[in-house]
């Protein structure tokens, strides 16, 4: 193996890998990424045995074709510490000691790293599909951000740690719960395949979906995502997400938004958010809860913390009718309006206080609430 | 006690006293600020016991004079999410439960908030010297920034766990060492005083250098520091911190700097800190060692760690003369370059393989550099 490439790709490249490995694993082979070059082409993969990236690159000189691994931890630091354009790696032969060692060269700076066994590393597959959706890229990565913190990655009885990636026609709805709270968004996609896509809602775990946000840089272009029988497949422009699929059954969750509301409240987010962060200052650690007040023209959040003492906030709201006096998780609240713009509006929907209450946005955004039972 | 107050004012002086204040502290009035209020004026104090900081201020309207203990967590968070430009704090007793609560207002937002008892709290003191030195804020900040890290909390044997403050005449200069190393800077600095200064060279705890060089901000203006028995007391514009002195005996500094050296070589910060930092990724856990190797016109940095590899660097030098081998810790030449700005040179003066050597500045910092025995 030898070969010449651009410092700045192979560096996004290892930065990218390094977002899944994890630095505290016992096997020295995970810690490490595979690099593979023939042809004029390479590919970096690294994995954590449930998701794994391929990286794939061109801007390269393949002298001698092959396979080796390197620790990600000390090539993202000697890549960032170089300052050459570009960078040699090979694999050589120590003629005193016979033993083998990876020479890296940067302008006048060497590196000799010692040789782990790429046939301990676990395959990591290439994007081979026939049958893929494509999602905008921008869209994707915003309907992850709406919904990934809301799953919940202990729950045993229901697959509740992932995603769930549901399609009817060229419709994708991506649902995450946790049994409190309800995250649903909704966008365009198109199927490109040579057989008919059969919808069995896969799940997709949490840690796969924030990887593939991460991974997804830039503005422009599709993604193509393939779901398999146990598996899902995200490609966009030079990586390739892999992640098992969640097991086990995803609740009816459009059972749980609420018919017809009573009320139907505009805000501000950047209003409403700072009244819920203040109201936050002051509440019981255990169970976070805060009254909402729902009164003509007014809106008054009250909460109590036995150590701490009371807070008291109001904003002006266009509600008109019969108080509504409703106890809510504060965080689940601050969770939702912090992946918005403060200078977006949402759509508060009501029915009474012990009914779920939903949040919408103008673009396909819901969630749905269970309120805290009031216990002052 | 009521007061009514410019919120960003308060907001700065709970940030002020937040960063001394021990958050993990078992003593629930520690985790406090005491605020006073008299005569136009108000004050916040807060302490861990070793260091303490007191705030004055006159953006405030007292209408009935008092002190109370205010938790400085909550503060910071109930000014920072409050959007009004003043706040009202009031001591009232509930009429229902005869208790006294703390109410505070801030536009619609109301907080009312449990009462500690302000006589529990530690006295803090009023910087009313009239012995002090005047410096000028900006050279003060700086030479903290280039001597604390070479403090050695931990020392027994002497008073290294602090910065030496040692006065000739009207310059002053700050010294640190933890043994290995020794970081020293000079600057001139004026006595205003009735009595004469007698010197006997106090040690200010590092901590309280680290608080005294985040409190200075802003660049225009001259600081007090006061002397004391037991004590250093620095006044810049509306903070004072107090600070015990280390007890014990610092050991005598000027002694450690080398005579005339044989070598005084050139070289540019950027250019030295990025090869100290492309040989640091590869380096022994255990000694940090790394080989610095003379030769004409060059400077080569080879390090090894068994676990990992090897690394050689080269920058040009104006060096010329015999080879010297000299093997450093370079988490310590680190933690000089990192003070200085990368298009800044320094002079590096070196005698041979085996003492110590010294890197300068233009502008009075001094830094000496125990080499490693080459057990390679």
């Amino acid at each position: 193996m030898k070969l010449s490439c651009s410092r700045s790709t192979l560096l996004s490249g290892f930065q990218i890998i390094g977002s899944v490995i994890s630095s505290r694993t016992p096997k020295e082979v995970l810690k490490c990424a595979k690099l593979e070059a023939a042809d004029g082409k390479a590919t970096l993969s690294g994995t954590d045995l449930e998701v794994s990236i391929r990286f794939d690159f061109e801007e390269v000189e393949v002298m001698v074709p092959g396979q080796i691994l390197l620790s990600v931890h000390e090539l993202v630091s000697i890549l960032r510490e170089a300052h050459t354009d570009s960078v040699e790696i090979e694999l050589k032969k120590d003629e005193e000691s016979d033993q083998d060692f990876i020479l890296i060269q940067a302008g006048k700076s060497e590196f000799r790293l010692s040789v782990h066994d790429p046939s301990e590393f676990p395959a990591v597959e290439t994007f081979n599909e026939s049958n893929y959706f494509e999602i905008p890229m921008q869209s994707f990565r915003e309907m992850i951000r709406r919904t990934v913190f809301a799953t919940d990655p202990e729950s045993t009885r229901y697959a509740l740690g992932g995603v769930l990636f549901d399609v009817e026609g060229d419709k994708l709805t991506l649902a995450a719960t946790d049994g409190r709270r309800l995250a649903m968004v909704e966008s365009a996609c198109s199927y490109q395949g040579s057989e008919a896509y059969e919808n069995n809602r896969p799940v997709i775990p949490a840690k796969a979906m924030s990887l593939i946000e991460k991974s997804l840089t830039g503005d422009e272009g599709n993604i193509q995502i393939a779901i398999r029988a146990n598996d899902v497949i995200v490609k966009s422009g030079r990586s390739t997400i892999f992640g098992r699929l969640v097991e086990g059954r995803f609740p009816k969750y459009r059972d749980v938004i609420p018919p017809e509301p009573t009320h139907n409240i505009d805000l501000e987010v950047g209003t409403f958010f700072g009244a819920v962060r203040q109201a936050q200052i002051v509440t019981d650690v255990e169970t976070r809860g805060v009254d909402f007040i729902f009164s003509s023209g007014l809106l008054t959040l009250k909460s109590v913390a036995a150590s701490v003492g009371e807070s008291k906030v109001e904003i002006p709201i266009p509600f008109e009718g019969d108080d509504i006096v409703i106890t809510f998780d504060v965080r689940y609240l601050a969770d939702f309006l912090k992946t918005l713009d403060s200078a977006a509006h949402i759509r508060l929907q009501l029915i009474d206080s012990d009914s779920a209450a939903v949040l919408k946005t103008d673009d396909g955004y819901t969630y749905v609430i269970m309120p805290l039972s009031q216990a002052r």
